[in-house]
């Protein structure tokens, strides 16, 4: 059984939206067992959308679609669905309680536009959106599946969860394991050839990806059959044999994140955790609180983002600062202290670096950062030397804190 | 002229990872002149590639294509390539120097795997990869430009720059022109009916977008002609006449954001900010110091995740978190004048709230949001009521407190 995604918009084609909608179906499809054939943007033009929808309905069973259901007149997908179905828009008095509710919440009237939104086509049944105006369409034609959802993520996110998942779900015989594997500190091509023997002795079922990010590769195992436990079996096979080779890059596992595994370990200790960051500027703070429950561990920060707040707040000398410089070994370890004193905590993480674009030396160019990390024993730096480019430097010093971080807590 | 981009890897197919690149190909072809058809994401297998570069030349004439082209046996679009062209790969000795160089400035041995990244299909002519090992192809046929470059994000973006754009500019006759004004503060449809009568009557060659994300529309306006000058002055007076309908809510243009923004108005009043930030961890201060330079303006920032780091580093009194809790007018206000004092900037943001899931009562519930600006004035406390979710409701209140502060800065 395959799928494919259509994704409606003017907006991705000319790039002022990033297509977020197709990976999480097809994170949520595969996770089902469905496999994703296709992704296709169109723009707002009906010729466009009547040809992808033909085009997708030769070569998948399940077709999802997702945007140009707005009330504005830019979009046109709900009239081209009319037209692909040979049907009318009629008027649906759920959509139109839903609207009026959603708008009674918000203590708004409902305006005309939003009625026409409770005009959906004859032949669909509509799915209900909790989150917006605009209802979900469902249509069966020659054995294909149709499904037409608000581009909004938020509104479609639960539409998918909650009606087209559930009816998707044990339609399909073929089961798609995945399982990926996390590594740090080693790049794609020297993991791939310390790897190699064991990537070819893989068993038949299995497939394997590299998935490089800033820092961070991940090996995706990918096992597809119709025996769902031989397939389990295959992948933990294929873990444990791959552990010996490269254990001492491994820190996680799926859907982990150096964030997640510390606030795992930070809780098993009972410890807690403090930040000071210059260069990185809140980011760190950010990652850690992007996890539920981390105020359990995570008691603050100071973003010192000038040399005032470093000797003010963080404790950090001012003879140190003129000595060696914001981004330098000693302020680092001076502001890994000041957090960890001033903030009360166990562990501390400290940055600071020259983010770029300006603001380099011939001896500290863009991209050199230093990060310290105190423990309840010890304090290190380490010195690192990124690129030119601000928004990866700041990825690169967090996640590279954050891996200091994990290693100190093992 | 019209171009189509074929993104290529399973990792996308299975939503793994989401694919950014073609919102960023597309927005740099549009800036250009360059229409974008229809943008395609294919798995890894050769089949699936060959079928989609057949259908893409039958669109359009420019093909970017991204992925596939690193040095794993996962990634086989090279291969797929010298099949479409029908030719071979051959060694490149240019390709071969890029990828030493780019070992020996890392201090590792040239692997035989990338080594094997220099073999290039004999028929198309190499585009340097000064950032990754993967080196770029140009292919040309029947009046067709195919461009295949790596998948990074990083590489791809310096090869379109340097060699793709260069190239493709100046073959297009046709202009497109977008402006796009940023709205805060009104929903879509009420600002869609507000604006109705000046949406009908706008000139033909200018087209209409909505474009919500959560707390902000942009309404992005896209001029297509071949008169650019025309062009222009039919933005510039669509802008002109939605003025004064909409100017309330109007707070930027094209790539403004609200901490873009935010950062020239404190520079222009010689100003400083702090922040003090607990339930959107971070989130407000790493915004603020995405913006390159933002260390003439912003001090530094608090995040006081527990109560006690309210107390000791933002002078918050016991008993105001005894009395009114730790989200409440009472606490923000201590916490923006802590913020204002303590880091000694004329002005400071505070936000405490429950973002969620946990922590929900039901006096406040999840999704209860406290927002503090301090002036060199005064000081306004706001409240908000998100949902249900922990990203979007850090998302919006880091929003709001950054829009509620533009405001106090005008």
């Amino acid at each position: 059984m395959l799928a494919e995604i259509i994704t409606i918009g003017d907006e991705l084609l000319i790039g002022q939206v990033i297509d977020t909608n197709s990976a999480w179906i097809a994170d949520q499809l595969n996770a089902n067992g469905i496999k994703v054939h296709q992704i296709t943007s169109v723009s707002d033009n009906r010729e466009h959308i009547l040809t992808s929808l033909k085009e997708a309905a030769q070569r998948a069973s399940i077709i999802l679609i997702t945007g140009g259901l707005g009330p504005t007149k830019d979009d046109i997908t709900k009239q081209t669905l009319c037209e692909y179905f040979n049907t009318q828009l009629v008027f649906n008095q759920d959509a139109y309680d839903n609207i009026s509710r959603l708008f009674f919440s918000r203590g708004y009237p409902v305006t005309e536009l939003n009625r026409l939104q409770a005009m959906v086509p004859e032949a669909c049944e509509v799915l209900n959106n909790i989150n917006g105006t605009a209802p979900g369409m469902w249509f069966q034609k020659d054995g294909i599946s149709y499904v037409s959802m608000p581009g909004v993520p938020f509104e479609m996110k639960e539409m998918v969860s909650r009606h087209v998942l559930p009816r998707l779900m044990g339609q399909s015989r073929n089961h798609i394991l995945h399982r990926t594997i996390l590594t740090e500190g080693v790049g794609e091509s020297f993991l791939a050839a310390k790897i190699e023997t064991w990537e070819d002795n893989l068993p038949e079922c299995i497939k394997l990806a590299y998935l490089p990010q800033p820092g961070i590769v991940r090996l995706r195992l990918t096992a597809s059959g119709e025996d769902k436990s031989y397939l389990e079996k295959a992948l933990t096979d294929a873990e444990i044999s791959l552990l010996p080779l490269a254990s001492e890059y491994i820190f996680g596992h799926d859907d982990e994140t150096l964030q997640s595994i510390i606030g795992e370990l930070l809780l098993k200790k009972h410890a807690t955790l403090a930040t000071a960051e210059s260069c990185t500027g809140g980011n760190i703070a950010q990652m850690i609180t992007s996890i539920p429950g981390s105020s359990a561990y995570f008691k603050g920060g100071i973003v010192a983002y000038s040399n005032e707040i470093k000797v003010n707040l963080l404790g950090v000398r001012e003879g140190t600062l003129m000595n060696h410089g914001a981004v330098s070994s000693e302020t680092v370890i001076e502001m890994a202290a000041g957090a960890r004193k001033n903030l009360k905590t166990d562990f501390a993480i400290a940055v600071s670096g020259v983010a770029g674009p300006d603001g380099g030396t011939p001896e500290k160019p863009v991209g050199t950062v230093w990060i310290a990390i105190a423990t309840p024993d010890t304090i290190t730096s380490t010195k690192f030397l990124f690129g030119d480019h601000r928004g990866r430097n700041i990825q690169r010093a967090s996640l590279s804190a954050l891996s200091l971080l994990r290693k100190a807590l093992l």
